[in-house]
């Protein structure tokens, strides 16, 4: 298979999808809209599960595990609920195959169930549901969890990571006895995803709150964080939910509180998922491949060897243990590739390509100046270190990388956002140089719902603690409070 | 609800299902056979997968995951897998779901897939289908690759952890250019489990292989691990299958050796469950409650203070601060108690119950004396210990009982291991004192089934390294080369 890659300025959307496999990230799998994520890319998903379960646990979450399978009736018990999901959704109808007369295999029809199954798109009913008998005083909550799963969304169009009718997630799933307290969870949640994506993965967002159009179907209030991508093109990279009593009256979950009058618990949920990874590929990958920021790399530091003849490799092979050995004490993950099969220049591709944040080349010169070469993936800028103390020398580029690919993507955002004051500017900006828009709005579904089928922009987020100004909505004309954040999204 | 629980004596059946229940380890759900995983429960099974998973890794093998639908032609592929899965199994065969000009939500029949999809209750099929796009060479060999997943086997009798219709679990699916490598990886998964069980787990296990009768569906040889519950029934631990060429030859899987001539991939899968949750409670538990081994308590010491008033109070947390510091700096995981809603004796109940290895009560006799009271969960015993020192006498006490329970555990083995001469002897041995049974065996899978069909015992395995020694078949009388292990199975 060639390493090149189609350009993101000649086709952004084709750059990525063929990066995330040629970088072996993922690829379609036999079922229709299911991906298989490879090793590589499994091993960044890893690495985010461990740093977001930290953050989940050091905020007083802990995890379960609730079914697969949600029966059609919970679905009916939330109006909005059953609107918002159970219309693309996997349905088990059997529980049985038999082997036909003429060899074949295929449904018993015997084997039908009274109640047909759903593969949970998301798993507020069952939870609420188990809820039920887990709660029944002011002592039994908070009550603060978090679960890992997949989930099933039936999608028609479908790309790797972005949108697949099968995705990894976690879903926290809170109880709490006042609704102020609920608030403050879904906050918090909040702050961690945004915390989690500016600090691990690099990725400057926009916290807001979402529009009525683009809630969470049942919830009160969805908040949200939003990432601009290099096409300009806005990424949702995870939403926190208030959901007030609507799922404790849905499942009739009550508690007696201190002064021993029941109540419906109040509720949140929270979440993200390897759509994370498609975002983490967009903001910071380029014609040469994948850039990883070295917090969430599988391994942080590649060694390739140039040599001519197994004693340079021997001797080689005894300065890299050294160094190997110094760095990972200091907990840098260093791959060592010394495969004779492959020459350098090949490997330089293939390490660019899998976005390995550190790259140092040792050969017979730098065995003679106690020196090697090292280059940094983000800038491809090379230089020549001694070898003496490279283990805090390397430690210190990782810093800067991880930090330049922050500020390199905020600066990117910043250059892409947009102020428009009328509607003939917002779709010049649209049409010209995609981004950010930000503009007046009326406030009305009706005004959002015409901007998005004339110009497919949808309104990202209000933000968090929004300017408040008076102007006028670029649309309709009306009064409006406040700039809103739009933009094309994925 | 109260704590007593049935005890082992009077229903040993009963006292697992409730004391799963009531240890907070899991519970039925609302979808028939599947159950709620709870958060204590979680974390014991966090623990196990976080020691499995560093094994399998320190072993080479890699993280992916593959897609939880397989559709139902892979199934037809390989010919006795087929027979073995395909027969209870959940089949989705529609994509969407509708509300009913009644108001009720219905399937829509309109959305019915050509192609029904199953849920997968393992994974050969849909990995060895992906296998044939990443093997071209002997230089993509060996794959090493596990997978963390839920799977879902149609179960009509379901008991918490140990048979439920969906259960969580690791698969490795392993391809390899020669017999001897695949024999050599389902040998070493096979010691990874058994050293997991047993130093983790605290779990003696035989190790062996299944019987033609008892063998995965598509394996040419399955490796089990054995283990005895304390009632004398077994419980099948971990399996890991040498496939042969099967799968390879089923979806087409060639790879060109060294030579440059095609051949097909050699195969390995190896798993292990939550059932494993139900054999460590089984193993070590008491009429008090679970008895967790250090090495997988979700906290592995409770200190509970026994104070009159505030004050009092104010200097035990003092006191207790320094000591749980202490003992989290030697990386001892500590619970420090201090609601004040629940009295001592409730307390000391709620943690039996829980299995926390070790308890510290501290009071005001305590706080004069620089002392504190030690409880062991394992044997019950309480000494007092200088407050001087803490963390390295728990430290040692922690190993002291994780090798307790093992050598407890291995006794209780020994003890129920017999040698039955004769089938009359056999099937006393089976009423009177149930156990591992050592017997000879004719090889056949005849006899296997009668022996089956007559006293629901069944050959656990043929245990590795098995002495050779020539007798006569209990049942057949005819002549065999070795004892085989029977025991009624969970």
């Amino acid at each position: 298979m060639s390493k090149e890659l189609s350009t993101r300025e000649a086709n952004y959307s084709e750059w990525y999808n063929e990066l995330v496999v040629k970088a072996d990230l993922a690829e379609h799998s036999a079922v229709k809209g299911c991906m298989v994520i490879k090793p590589y890319g499994y091993a960044i998903w890893e690495k985010m599960q461990q740093a977001l379960d930290k953050m989940f646990k050091d905020t007083g979450h802990v995890n379960a595990y609730f079914p697969l399978f949600i029966p059609k009736s919970f679905f009916s018990k939330e109006a909005s609920h059953v609107a918002g999901f159970a219309k693309e959704c996997a349905v088990v109808t059997h529980y049985r195959l038999k082997t036909a007369p003429d060899g074949s295999i295929v449904v018993d029809e015997t084997a039908k169930l009274d109640e047909e199954l759903i593969i949970r798109p998301t798993s507020e009913t069952i939870i609420w549901n188990t809820y039920r008998g887990w709660i029944q005083s002011y002592r039994d909550l908070p009550l603060l969890i978090n679960q890992w799963a997949n989930v099933v969304r039936w999608e028609m169009r479908t790309r790797l990571f972005l949108r697949t009718t099968e995705f990894l997630w976690q879903e926290g799933h809170t109880a709490h006895a006042t609704a102020e307290e609920a608030i403050a969870e879904t906050e918090q949640m909040l702050n961690v995803y945004a915390d989690f994506a500016e600090q691990f993965m690099a990725v400057p967002v926009i916290k807001g709150i979402k529009t009525a159009n683009e809630r969470f179907a049942g919830a009160i209030e969805t908040y949200c964080i939003e990432a601009l991508m290099q096409d300009g093109k806005a990424l949702q990279a995870g939403t926190s939910h208030f959901l007030g009593q609507n799922f404790a009256k849905a499942f009739d979950v009550k508690f007696a509180n201190k002064e021993g009058k029941q109540d419906f618990v109040w509720a949140t949920s929270w979440g993200v998922s390897t759509r994370l990874m498609g975002a983490l590929v967009m903001s910071h990958s380029d014609d040469k491949g994948l850039v990883l920021p070295p917090k969430l790399a599988p391994f942080q530091v590649v060694i390739v060897p140039i040599y001519k003849g197994e004693e340079q490799l021997a001797q080689i092979n005894e300065v890299v243990g050294k160094m190997k050995k110094a760095m990972e004490a200091k907990g840098i993950s260093v791959k060592y590739d010394n495969r004779d099969n492959q020459r350098p220049g090949w490997k330089f591709a293939e390490y660019e390509l899998k976005g390995v944040p550190v790259r140092i080349a040792i050969g017979a010169r730098d065995l003679e100046n106690g020196t090697v070469e090292v280059a940094r993936r983000d800038t491809m800028e090379k230089e020549t270190l001694q070898q003496a103390d490279i283990e805090n020398k390397i430690e210190h580029l990782l810093t800067q990388i991880q930090n330049n690919l922050f500020q390199k993507a905020l600066a990117m955002r910043e250059m892409k956002t947009y102020t428009a004051d009328s509607y003939e500017e917002f779709k010049r900006i649209l049409e010209e140089t995609p981004g950010f828009i930000m503009a007046h709005w009326d406030g009305t579904s009706e005004t959002e719902q015409k901007i998005k089928e004339e110009t497919k922009a949808t309104i990202r987020c209000i933000p968090l603690n929004n300017k408040q100004e008076t102007g006028v909505c670029i649309y309709s004309g009306k009064v409006s409070a406040q700039k809103v954040v739009f933009a094309k999204a994925y």
